[in-house]
């Protein structure tokens, strides 16, 4: 088993990517973002996505009912659509799917987001939440039948509502289901840099031992995803390898460990 | 088996869909429409859908990429995902999928359309096309698991490019397969109208025989759409129901022979 999660940027080379899974021949999961999607085109429908400031100064995006509305668009609708066509194109036999279909990755609700409004303290109950569980029965059929599942969010918490999540935790409970021989992210750097400032900083390989160290140094998106990155691998993937999606065959080269590796 | 046609306008109650298919305990497959939302999404992004006139004299939807992807967002994104969570949230076992995935429904795409332009003739090329085929062993499989698949375009032609396709042939094409017992249609009206200015000039039954004369009778669009029930009737449908989507219990009522009844 491998689980491929796709970035949400417009560079990610997806043909490239179709032409390689399809001379692989295990199975095979995708996770796939789309957030440039949805910021062009939240920009081209003048739709100002909601961000809030909690009480402990974090940012985050309000996932309002709109918000879910145009996650629906661009991930599960014009994202997702697409790469199934390209990955058809190239003789891989997708099939795309949202986490509320077959209720396929459940989740629970976030309690909210606290805010200081006008001076008062509120609790800002939106839809996002953090996925528990998966539909393996769904899943394995599809994969036995020869499938390759595209997913993406939203994902449907325990009241059934849709709801948005971190594509890096539906990643992690699927291998904590499947437990990958090897997890590949395809992101628009050349994997983890020592300099943020030098793209040429790659750093080639990070052991479970370095990782604290790492996690330590890195802040906000970096810090999380290491962190994820650390909860794979306790979760027994057995090796993670973050790389360059913009290049000519993506998936090949993460296979040959280009990019940083995590083992 | 029922097959279910919901159509793309936004006053059909989708709670009240789910509150009937709840309670049945047969096959059922959806096909649903979402043409108003298409068209909202369009408005709103300032994004012109192209029509042009052939040169024999009908005008159409030109379905070049941006109108696919406005199909991706519109119907396979935001309106399949929340028919598909509504459903759920009434215990409704669905499951959203375009014809792209798993090429659920392969279609051919269209020649184009002959127009003519600054004088000269030309054939203008779109993805569009007509359904000809559908993965039945997907749709067998995830309905014997108890799956209810929610279907919608785009679908996927002879060279794995999506493709905009009409509903009615779809349904058609579905039914050649299943032979359901039943078809409804829900729609914006009480039926099919004897006088379409009197909304309230229901035709409560047409037979087989009647078909014909309503067809040579209507024109355009109900032209179309009768004449996809001829099909239907002749592919083995037993009866074909079209009933008013905007009631509480909207199948309910097709299964009780409300509005227009075919057979």
């Amino acid at each position: 088993m491998i689980i491929l999660k796709i970035g949400g940027g417009k560079d990610i080379n997806i043909t490239g990517v179709a032409e390689d899974l399809a001379a692989l021949s295990e199975p095979l999961l995708i996770v796939h973002g789309a957030n440039a999607w949805r910021d062009e085109l939240a920009g081209r429908m003048g739709w100002e996505i909601n961000r809030v400031t909690s009480v402990s100064g974090f940012s985050s995006t309000l996932s309002d009912t709109g918000l879910i509305d145009l996650q629906m668009m661009a991930y599960a609708g014009l994202r997702n659509k697409r790469i199934v066509e390209t990955l058809r194109q190239h003789g891989v036999n997708a099939i795309g799917l949202s986490g509320l279909d077959g209720a396929l990755i459940r989740g629970k609700r976030n309690a909210g987001i606290r805010v200081r409004q006008k001076g008062k303290l509120k609790l800002l109950k939106d839809f996002s939440g953090k996925p528990r569980s998966i539909n393996s029965a769904l899943l394995d059929m599809l994969l036995e039948a020869g499938y390759v599942p595209v997913i993406t969010v939203p994902i449907i918490d325990e009241n059934n509502r849709a709801i948005n999540s971190e594509n890096d935790d539906i990643v992690t409970l699927l291998n904590s289901h499947y437990k990958a021989r090897r997890v590949i992210q395809l992101i628009e750097e050349k994997g983890l840099l020592s300099d943020p400032a030098d793209r040429d900083s790659l750093v080639e390989k990070v052991t479970h031992a370095d990782l604290e160290t790492w996690i330590n140094k890195e802040q906000g998106r970096i810090k999380r995803k290491l962190y994820a990155i650390g909860k794979l691998l306790a979760g027994g993937a057995h090796k993670v390898v973050i790389t360059d999606g913009r290049v000519v065959h993506p998936v090949n080269a993460a296979l040959r460990d280009k990019g940083t590796v995590f083992e």
